[in-house]
């Protein structure tokens, strides 16, 4: 069980090293990811299914390939969680709601279908809040993910089992889905990372829609080179969907290591608009010294644009969802939870005019950051207001202001503008939570973004930090 | 005067290759085109404002230049006149609207800037259907636009004002906008050619928006070539609108005079739902066979996803426009056309889920367009279902069934999908009213377009016919 352990907690690249040297097996190493799942499972339910057969077939063809001389590269026999909105051929996909509980794909979403092509070993479907609409992961229809660093604590959301399942060691990456923060949340509040790529850069042919012009689909890991090497197997066009876009694809690793010496960081005073926690503020300005030291400059920057940032979400996001949702919500109102039926039927009155203005403003919204990012190579932010609330209260104290938990995320500005943005670990609360940070830089060069996350990453230790499970 | 008709007359081309050997020089062209408007306009109204001092300038301008050896090429020293909804600096622009009567500009529309950088001369501002929401341009606010071909009749729109100036000789190329087929409608009933290229190739930037998810803007000209020509100085990238697509911009006549045996096009039969003009069919059964003759393979076609076009299209353009035009409709109600009026409030109605259904049933109309035309390099269909109305009814009978004129337009659904259309006279009917077709092809692949279009141009006469005026 010890050995079991060192092996669940491997980075990624650590655990692929060790397949390619064939130190050990996918087999051995599947099979110390399934004997932690059931150790721990029962308390953090991280899944909604477990793919464990499937998962220690695919192992098996994996060791069967690399011994035979056929290695697929460094997601070849790696165990990979799926958030349960990403469509799996004969395996159901839930999306987290009881209106799709007996939904069973007859393909695969594209993100999955690559993820098999090079090799990786699907360990099943992991839990999300209803749908992607929320952050809480506290489902009423499949039970609340717990964070493993407190289990009375959420993980946030909406891809809360995608991230308690890497700080758990229940995987080595999963993918999520992000419309307004949801692989960046949970990331920040399971003290793991989540990146979300250019909007148009991965793939969401085959993922439930929530709201397909900000739906974003990508990695979350334990670290940011990890993250980059699960991007070098899922991106790229995909004729199945028109919002990605065909352009050159790089090597998602190739500014790792690069010193960010001279590199241009803005950081976005008026992102915390609402309130911020003083321990996460203080994190803040922490990560900024890590940041002077290693040789970047940061300044100061407001964005003016960025007050409606809520509303303009929410009436675009709204009528989205409620577009697709339609027939189910008539149909069977009662299925879905309170906050997510709410949701969807403020959608269905929402006008036309209303939502081509708030697209309107979107555009306004992100011609300010494309304009920012001519003057800075990266954004910085805290992911998150506050640290993970408990599970079941609606709003904690923020900086002496009540927060709803939905508010606390810092994370819709770059749904709005499409832009890459990354969530790293940059410290814990006093109570032991993690507090994550976001590195946000210009379309398509999500190369710069990963390298000034893994300088600050390498400049740190946040990321070798494990809960107390 | 024998000698200035002679002079409105030639094509584009023709006129820039005589100042360009100084045949005649600028002033001489714009006094000539002048004289014809002062003597025709009255009777054809195809201006709300007409710049003569600004063009006599610009002409002068023209010719000290080219005498000074500094041509710029082919607009060089042109007369060409610009749809009233083109921001134009310190030149009134009212899109037709009352509401818009005393808007003065600061600045001109990109693409007018490009017109003034190839040396254009600018004619003045040419009557719309209000707010180019229509396609008669009987403008209830600034007249309407007759017909040169028999002045009792419309000249389609919503640029019949540029449809009718060129049928009049008052200039050698027009400005259009195509949300509908506002470009290729008034060609079509003015026996001229008119083009809507790809959306995203030109610059919408300083037009005045209806429904920006369709706007283009595109020449109207005499021949093929010519609006080939004012695509070469329109066309590419603006950074001032989001809208455009930075892709590689053709030579836009470097497809004209090539061959076209060997191509494949498709008649899409189905196009022609409604009903369609015993007249216009046999027109476009004639062109089918010129087409024949010039040794390409043309076949029928259906298009499934056509029924829904109109519907499509309304719920699209409606709150579009109503979003634009909110403010100044809820203070000013009276101040709009009827139907203007009536399609605004209408757009003011329409919930977000309805528009965001009719853009995802765009998107798979669109598909199919794509798809056809992986197997075809054109597509051909009539512009209209019938000839030119006469000015003031709002329904005629097509193939014993009464259609309105709005609906007599068969262009919207290379607007839903965006791809490149041009309509070339294809003939006349009896009472003496032109006749056109549509040549549609590849988004981006104008060149193919333009060359199809040409070579049918080059082997008719139609081009070569004036109106007794």
């Amino acid at each position: 069980m010890a050995v079991a352990n060192e092996l669940v907690y491997l980075t990624l690249r650590e655990a692929a090293d060790g397949l390619r040297r064939r130190a050990f097996s996918a087999v051995e190493l599947t099979e110390a990811v399934l004997a932690r799942t059931e150790a721990v499972e029962p308390r953090v339910h991280a899944y909604i299914t477990l793919t464990a057969d499937q998962a220690r077939a695919a192992a098996a063809a994996a060791d069967g390939e690399i011994g035979a001389g056929r290695y697929r590269g460094p997601l070849h026999g790696i165990p990979i969680g799926l958030k349960d909105n990403f469509y799996t051929a004969g395996v159901r996909t839930t999306a987290g709601a009881k209106v799709l509980a007996d939904f069973v794909p007859t393909q695969d979403a594209t993100v999955v279908t690559r993820l098999r092509a090079a090799g990786a070993v699907i360990t099943g479907k992991l839990n999300l809040h209803e749908l992607a609409i929320g952050s809480t992961t506290t489902n009423p229809h499949y039970g609340a993910t717990h964070n493993p660093w407190n289990l009375d604590h959420i993980p946030g959301g909406s891809s809360g089992g995608s991230g308690a399942a890497l700080a758990a060691g229940l995987c080595f990456a999963a993918t999520g889905t992000d419309t307004r923060g949801s692989i960046r949340n949970p990331a920040a509040l399971c003290g793991v990372v989540g990146f979300k790529p250019t909007y148009g850069r991965v793939s969401i042919f085959g993922v439930v829609p929530l709201s397909w012009t900000m739906d974003h689909t990508g990695p979350l890991a334990r670290t940011v080179e990890d993250v980059a090497l699960v991007m070098n197997a899922i991106a790229g066009y995909d004729p199945q969907d028109a919002t990605t876009v065909d352009v050159p694809v790089p090597d998602f690793t190739s500014g790792l290591g690069q010193p960010i010496r001279g590199l241009r960081l803005a950081v976005v005073r008026n992102w915390f608009f609402d309130a911020l926690d003083p321990e996460v503020r203080a994190a803040l300005e922490t990560a900024i010294g890590v940041f002077r030291g290693l040789g970047a400059t940061v300044e100061d920057v407001e964005l003016s644009s960025l007050t409606p940032t809520h509303e303009v979400f929410e009436v675009i996001t709204r009528p989205e969802a409620a577009a697709w949702q339609h027939e189910l919500l008539a149909a069977r109102p009662d299925d879905y939870g309170a906050d997510v039926r709410m949701g969807l039927e403020m959608g269905e009155l929402i006008l036309a005019i209303d939502y081509i203005r708030a697209l309107q403003l979107r555009r306004i919204m992100a011609d300010e950051q494309y304009a920012l990012l001519r003057r800075y190579d990266g954004l910085l932010a805290p992911t998150r207001a506050a640290p993970a609330a408990p599970i079941g209260v609606a709003a904690t104290v923020v900086d002496s202001r009540e927060i709803a938990i939905g508010r606390q995320g810092l994370t819709a500005p770059f749904n709005l503008s499409g832009i890459p943005a990354i969530s790293v670990p940059c410290g814990f609360s006093t109570a032991g939570l993690p507090i994550g940070m976001q590195v946000a830089g210009r379309p398509w060069d999500e190369v710069t973004v990963l390298r000034i996350a893994h300088a600050y990453e390498q400049a740190t230790d946040w990321h070798t930090r494990r809960p107390p499970l």
